[in-house]
């Protein structure tokens, strides 16, 4: 409650312990639902995967990386060129981007007619523009959305009724089938990367050490506890004539001690990609002392987390990059459960159970949960 | 160079002057390749549109917003429950993804000549084994990047020369023609909003205020200063009985002031989108001191940054939300470019023009290098 | 307003149109004090002096420089070690810190008859029990804000009445006049890296970079729109056998970049600090082009924000420092003042005026300010 | 080592498997000295106190807390103001500055003597500016650190000559014993919070929400594992008609969530501090998953981290501040030392432990250590 300060100060100076205590009037005593905890306060939360890409960035820097934005839309022919004859199997991986194709529409007096229905009486000159407007329309000269709008306004109807006659009157926009294109979205930052040094090498120096930490997407036949179909990497680069295996490891040691892991192991990769020269591909197993005795499978501490390589200088030629290449990448979503204890991928990335269960749920739980509340979502399989 | 402190401990006591003057043979005079400015110190750098995100993430969560991840894979029929009648005009500007088939692949005689040429001998029940290998691939219960390996090991032979047999031997793998889906990459926040709050409509309590900031993407004829066909938008929603329109200008006004905009104004958008409360959608223009007199088209210090409305009940109660919610997005390009005095948001995100010009370049400058240098990557048609 | 779901997905269904535009209907038009701007969002904000700490630590770390934490309470002797005779212009300028002194104080019955009357009747015993919590208070057994509780719950009578009667009784307590000890404040950080690198050289391998950002305190005769008796040094030291001026250089330029300077140049400073080899320490000018034509006095762009040197061997001896060690400070306060335009460090700082302008005041207004509010406190005189 | 891509290029079509194998021998085998571990990756470290203060920022501001800056030098009638009869107890644990006065030398034929025998021969003018410029820095008119350059300028000789012939000649100057003056460093938050709020109560509209994290001073007897005598206060301040105890527990749960404590009780704390409303002051008991089983003391999760309270009309009208204000603090040393497992703040804050032993160290190891390496600097006692 408000009160008087000059009145305060002397009731305090006649007698402080009586005006000290006649302070608790002053109190307020808030009804029962403004009550803590019922009353409690909001505040801004970050995302565990967006707050470990943001940690993963400040790592990055503090090892002096250079921050990157790569293409994220590759052609396939970037591929063969990265690949040779292992591109089909990775491209078999790789999601790629189509479209709608825009129908060739003519205008029967059958549908002058359902159009005046529709529209109102439309004068001829109305049914020309139509016309008009679809044609560039199909010529790519008008957007797509700006479709409605632009024969609302020439015809001066309300738009919501140009929408119900398309609608009605050219069923061939319903009927319209996706066509792909030979452009995929990248499966692996690597794919962005050798783009990026092809087009800098004429005027960045070396050595060159760079880091994304942006989307990748790779077409699985379903999702499950451990595997999206769109996921975070966080990838560098460091282009040197002397690189070496060596600063693969000093990289992933000086990377993943700043997320408190602290004793690193590296073993050589069986899967032995292209892209790499071969027996430098290396998966790197780092100890954290709190996964100790944890909930999740890592209860003895160690887990594997990175894996890095040189890029062999087959592919490298393809882009005419004439230095040898280290390349570091993680998945963002793996240490971000790594560091909130979560043992299924989907607790921290599904709408249904953020903010539900502190981001941790068993995958058994989610299962269930995925069986009876949404099944169609989560399974959601690219190619049926 | 390294020194005796005792020595100089008498040194000094001895005589202050004389000691204090000699120190300075100690301080080294590097040569004229280690000297300033030619010897600089590299320290990590931030890329300035995942800096702007991070502004963007402290400025959303400052505000009380809880960061939250949508689906960034939406199938159309959701575009459809969103946009009603609309929907078509937006599924134009959507990519759909799809991917590569899996052939169904026979092995002759003639074929088994071939194999036996590149991988040399193998035994029938070899050959037994590359047709169960192939079989159960084109099941899908071998993962693309796992068929060479697999045949690899189980014959025992290097893993390159049976990338090359498959690629002689079975030309099918070769004519692949992608196949699209019904799933579409989002083309702006909303379309992942509108399934993230139904599923959640049934644990959640209102007033809910959530924020994302990821990755969107529009199919564009073409890129050019001002678009992209891939970009980040920073979007929020607030879900509460008493949503209004002044919720959207407090929500801007408190965002953007953050960054420094001084002042605001807001106007109805033209474009009139079927997921907005008709009349509710506005455009939020501000002025930032520093753009007055700056080199961009807004040297009068106002721009368009912002776009928000209320989210029509039509759409909302398709996925059975019952109550209104105020929606604000903007693209982080834009805002970044803001913030860095550019004009073309090319210099930002290709390849090669980042790190070259301070992030700063005219339209023409780029428009230029790009036709000499990289024509075919900018204008990268994915309808082509 | 909340709805049903159901019944609009029924009149979507039956009249798109129609249900579009109800939805009108369900948004809020909150009364004229709920609306913008008088409903504005409230958010928390950064004061400028912390957010440019945070940002200098951010930029030393991403220079690879570890953070460290330095004495702050100095003894006047290491001043002797580090300065030799310009010791004492040095500690002129030195807060020395001291305190109250506590007082012996006897109880003969004249007193014992007041304190009866003040806490009522107390026994012979509780009389013994005061005189003996007094004195192993003037012991130092017992800490002074113990005092009076310790007395109280003894006793058994309200701690407010102990707290009069030791008021009453024992004006001992009220002529206490503060001792000065030897221990003064650190006026600039180098007083606490000579002392760390001393206590570290034992076990620490060179090159080591370390910063810190902390306050430090300068006892002025008083202080001015740039003068502040305690501020913010954001300092930082390379210890290594083959430091020279270039890596002040480099390390400025690299700090200062960060900032958005752009060039820089280095003049060798008039002030020749003894704990610096002659000739080393060194000013560094930098160029920040958001400067130029600003209302502060740095019109041209030019402005003067860090000083450099080596630490003279005569000083590093004194701890048994066996190499030479580059040092770069700079006041934090100023850089916040060039990144907010503000021209006088009071606006920024004293309680008066910190988010009442936005951080910027002319001197002259801030002077009147002053002068007409609160006088007694911003002329603060240590020695008065 | 670099390669010519075009050859590779070519050789990779010649034959893929052996251009890809032969990649091997463009990757450099380092010497045994760059080998990892040996050469690891140099960073940037945070230091866990200043990382704290960083996270704690953060966490206010998502609070919606703003930002604010209290006087850190406080006259000790403001402490006489805020506590009343409590007052002395107080500053028995305060710091009061002070600083050396300025001597009023003569100078003597003899002292002329010794002046040219060090400096050499000075006319007679000399001397006069030697007097001129020594009265004016008893005037104060000229600065303790221009004194020595101000002479050595005037009479052209070099300012090192000159520190020595004042240390021979003025012993005046050596012999200065400093003096304390009524300024106090401010013991806890709290009594810059009042000034504060005194000073804003005609411009500030409540509720008004502050916070500030910095430096705070204690005298104690010595320093031990959990005290320090200079540490790190993150308090905040709100101020509004309607402010009670449950503002408090929600603040302490708010910000405390935010590091990873789940749940929380409160207990009205016995110190009754006489600037709280009575009854009001409340410790708050916070638990910790991670510190289950910890090496410290809190090995059941529990541990006491904050307090706070309502300060008393009592108080807060000697600052004629009309509404009632919760406050609530907490150490930022002690939260780190929970973050990071430390059970001796020592490890955290003596610059030889630092960066030494990971921040953890027994109370044992640390006395040990202190016992025999520096014992003169940690027992510092400011009154001795």
């Amino acid at each position: 409650m408000k009160f008087n300060p000059d009145k305060i100060k002397e009731a305090t100076k006649a007698d402080f312990d009586a005006a000290w205590n006649a302070g608790k009037k002053y109190v307020s005593s808030p009804g029962i639902n403004e009550k803590y905890p019922r009353a409690s306060l909001k505040y801004g939360k970050p995302h565990p995967v967006f707050d470990t890409i943001q940690r993963l960035r400040d790592a990055y820097m503090r090892l002096g990386f250079l921050e990157f934005m790569n293409p994220i839309i590759v052609e396939d022919r970037d591929i063969h060129k990265q690949f040779g004859y292992e591109a089909l199997a990775v491209l078999d991986r790789c999601f790629y981007v189509g479209g709608l194709p825009r129908p060739n529409v003519g205008i029967s007096d059958e549908r002058i007619a359902e159009i005046k229905t529709i529209l109102g009486d439309v004068s001829d000159e109305g049914i020309e523009k139509i016309r008009q407007i679809l044609h560039s329309y199909k010529k790519g000269e008008i957007e797509g959305d700006d479709l409605v709008p632009e024969i609302a306004s020439e015809l001066k109807v309300p738009d919501s009724k140009v929408a119900v006659m398309i609608d009605h009157v050219f069923p061939e926009f319903k009927s319209l089938v996706p066509v792909s294109s030979q452009n995929t979205l990248r499966s692996h930052m690597t794919s962005g990367w050798f783009i990026s040094l092809g087009e800098m090498i004429d005027y960045q120096k070396t050595p060159l050490k760079l880091f994304s930490v942006d989307r990748v997407f790779r077409r699985e036949q379903a999702e499950d506890a451990t595997r999206l179909m769109a996921y975070y990497s966080a990838s560098c680069v460091i282009m040197d004539e002397n690189v070496s295996v060596d600063d693969g490891k000093a990289v992933a040691a000086g990377l993943l001690s700043q997320f408190g892991f602290s004793n690193f192991t590296f073993r050589p990769d069986e899967k032995r990609s292209k892209y790499y020269v071969p027996d430098t591909q290396t998966e790197v197993f780092a100890y954290h002392p709190k996964l100790v005795g944890s909930k999740t499978k890592y209860k003895d501490g160690w887990v594997e987390v990175a894996t890095f390589g040189i890029y062999s200088p087959s592919a490298l030629s393809q882009y005419n990059i004439p230095y040898p290449v280290m390349n570091l990448g993680m998945g963002v979503e793996r240490l971000a459960m790594i560091l909130h204890d979560s043992t299924d991928v989907r607790a921290l990335t599904y709408p249904q159970f953020q903010y539900k269960t502190g981001w941790v749920m068993s995958d058994s739980e989610i299962a269930s949960m995925i069986y009876c509340e949404c099944r169609h979502r989560l399974q959601s399989k690219p190619r049926s």
